[in-house]
């Protein structure tokens, strides 16, 4: 007992257990998080913080983990207004006969400002505080995660056909190098290039994307060795697999986001981690449109960063991240033929940390650690369907449903209020969902 | 209009969507389910259905969809209370080191009923109205099932191993009939034989088992071929593959619940198909344990009829049939290359009508019919994450979480009330849990 005063900070967040994510596999029971100007400065025993801080607000849940806030690192949020309305169907009619009609349709900053926004209030309310997004009108995409507060990596798409984003390639690029001008300075939201595929993207524009990138200093996000066809195509195309051809225009380093790779020799496995790159694992999306497995324990023990990502609600048909981390840790094992691959608390490094090193944050998101942004998720462990508990992180894997996210707080802003949302109306969201529906349906119909 | 009296019944439910499962596919909008004595008397549309009856009870979701009540055809639900007690080791040691020294400290008639007591909250929190058990102390499950009102197949356990149920082969087969015959005339619990599995059941218990299983008319639930290892020392120490053996025994018939089936030739998928035996698929527990991949879309093809389960806690680690079904849709594509692959309207089916059909209760369950028992589940569509909603099936297979479910009843019986357990205490179920949580923690620390 000393008699020196209590220190202010914003806000102390009390759980029965803190999982910080690094170190790797460590569970802090009851401890506290404090916070200040949106970034934490410390992680300490519950009695300790207490004697110690005099915070604004104390939010205490002696049944709940914190964890870091989940990053989905890949996902086409817009296209949460098709959840679901074309499924089972082999990957080109999905394409041609439902996806790019109404895409063709709809596509407008609306659509992609209103399907940014039900995006955000699912991720929210499953624990998710940061996504790696991948589609058109990057503006209007910035401008939605900028005013609701939420971290985006805002990919500025390429890709070698006309869109109502963009009429040329050309054009592509001005209109993405101006959204980027427009958040230099932003503290949540950041822009990379995201080419769309090998597959749809030219050589030149490849080389244009490399030499912005590192003028820039940003990261690329790209689908690479989706399925055994793309590599059977670039070869007859190109004379090279995919990541070859990349590694020829000078793309294969640490700013590569390298989205599904399901194709992989073990010599593009070594080349990832000797360069750097990061593969961003999309498990139900791969399932889901018969894509293949991607090696996941091959890659993490040849040490490549790895990302988790839900891939967009057409194709999986959700944002859940709990679901994908769990789909991701029970893949792995089936795939590698070993019980032990992608164990617990590696699944939940790489839906965390891995992520924000993909996209290039982690030096401020990913783990509970001080000096980093205070994006957290608490999650009840009361559940009946979380009894009993003898290990945290495996129960947060193995059981754990994102309805069980009771708060969530992106750089110390509270987003999630024991369940509810703190800034968003979802009677009002609903019912712009509801209008977007019965517009896409009558699409479908027409078509 | 007419000045006919309505027609008295105990329960009408009224969904903005009716899911029947048979006819396959369909979704009758704005329908009503009428309920009398347990068992649905009349389906049809909402306005009729008020038109006509005078029911002692509405419940009414014009935001819900009524499914039947999902089967969980192959569970151990007393190992709920080791959920995720060893996660992430290989087969053998988890048995040896974590597994086994637990059972062999706690196995007991309190250890099963409480376990399966947790087991059935958590079932009918997920809209599980029935399972197919296999485990220790069937009398004790049976019991439990039978107070709480639960509908299940009980195993009566067989294996070459002395247990605290059963001191010898002899002795199995004893108190397993002392079982059968107590529950004889039960409307709820069933019981069937559960050999272990081919490599822990000799050739005389199974045919003993065949014969019995005729004279009492009763399933056999078996696990097999679970693994290559199985497969392998089968034909080492019997010169044949488990299945072949069982054959020779005269086990592979429309009786035979074969839980697994990992490891198939053609010829034996042809075998099932024309012997009318059910394949019982556990997608989550064979990715756990690396036990490999069970190739559904073949056996669907082949017209082999297959149910669907979570298999036990220890292994999976939930009792989450709307996760199962959903990993189960999409493994299915991704082992069959084909994205087409057990659609959703199919795997909805595998997680009702396929599993009441493998446990012999497809007369009764699986599918909303006039005259089957009023086994149903009430889920609730509006959450954010199930919006925008184009096909209802579609939503409950790849984006629909268990919290979503709000009613549920099992023979007319409301066992959840928007959320609420009816007749269990959910405080003290999770004391219980704690109480059991305490005692095997420190086994574990123990050994």
């Amino acid at each position: 007992m000393t008699d020196d005063p209590l220190l202010p900070c914003d806000l102390l967040i009390e759980a029965g257990w803190v999982v910080p994510v690094e170190p790797h596999g460590v569970v802090l029971t009851d401890h506290a998080v404090a916070v200040s100007g949106g970034a934490i400065i410390a992680v300490l025993p519950r009695a300790e913080a207490r004697a110690t801080y005099a915070p604004a607000q104390t939010v205490s849940r002696p049944e709940a983990a914190l964890i870091p806030g989940l990053v989905n690192a890949h996902t086409h949020n817009p296209m949460t207004l098709m959840r679901g309305v074309a499924d089972d169907l082999p990957l080109m009619p999905w394409l041609t006969e439902h996806v790019w009609p109404i895409e063709a349709s709809v596509m407008s900053p609306e659509f992609v400002a209103d399907g940014c926004e039900l995006a955000v209030a699912e991720m929210l309310r499953g624990g998710t505080t940061c996504c790696n997004e991948s589609y058109f009108f990057p503006d209007a995409q910035a401008a939605t995660y900028r005013r609701l507060g939420f971290r985006a990596l805002v990919g500025l798409p390429v890709i070698e056909f006309p869109s109502a984003w963009a009429a040329s390639t050309a054009e592509y690029f001005d209109k993405g190098l101006e959204v980027h001008d427009n958040y230099r300075r932003d503290s949540l939201v950041r822009l990379s290039f995201a080419p769309h595929a090998p597959y749809t993207v030219g050589d030149a524009s490849f080389e244009r994307i490399r030499m912005l990138a590192e003028q820039l200093d940003v990261p690329v996000h790209c689908h690479v060795h989706e399925t055994a066809q793309e590599i059977e195509d670039s070869i007859k195309q190109h004379g090279q697999r995919p990541l070859a051809r990349l590694d020829r225009l000078g793309l294969v380093n640490e700013r590569l986001i390298a989205v599904h790779m399901t194709q992989l020799t073990d010599a593009e496995i070594a080349l990832c981690a000797e360069r750097g790159t990061s593969v961003l694992h999309c498990p139900q999306s791969n399932l889901k449109l018969a894509s293949g497995f991607s090696p996941i324990e091959k890659l993490r023990r040849a040490g490549v960063n790895i990302g988790l990502g839900t891939d967009g609600c057409a194709s999986n048909n959700d944002l859940d991240m709990f679901d994908e981390m769990r789909t991701a840790a029970l893949l792995a094992k089936g795939v590698a033929m070993d019980a032990t691959a992608l164990d617990a608390a590696s699944a939940l490094r790489i839906a965390t940390l891995g992520g924000a090193k993909a996209i290039g944050m982690d030096d401020r998101i990913g783990s509970i650690t001080v000096g980093k942004q205070a994006d957290l998720s608490l999650v009840s462990m009361d559940a009946l369907e979380t009894q009993p508990l003898y290990h945290v992180i495996s129960q947060l894997v193995y059981a754990t449903g994102r309805h069980q996210v009771r708060d969530v707080w992106i750089a110390g802003q509270r987003k999630l209020a024991d369940g509810e949302l703190v800034d968003m109306d979802s009677v009002a969201l609903r019912a712009k969902a509801g209008q977007w529906q019965r517009r896409i349906a009558a699409i479908g119909k027409q078509s």
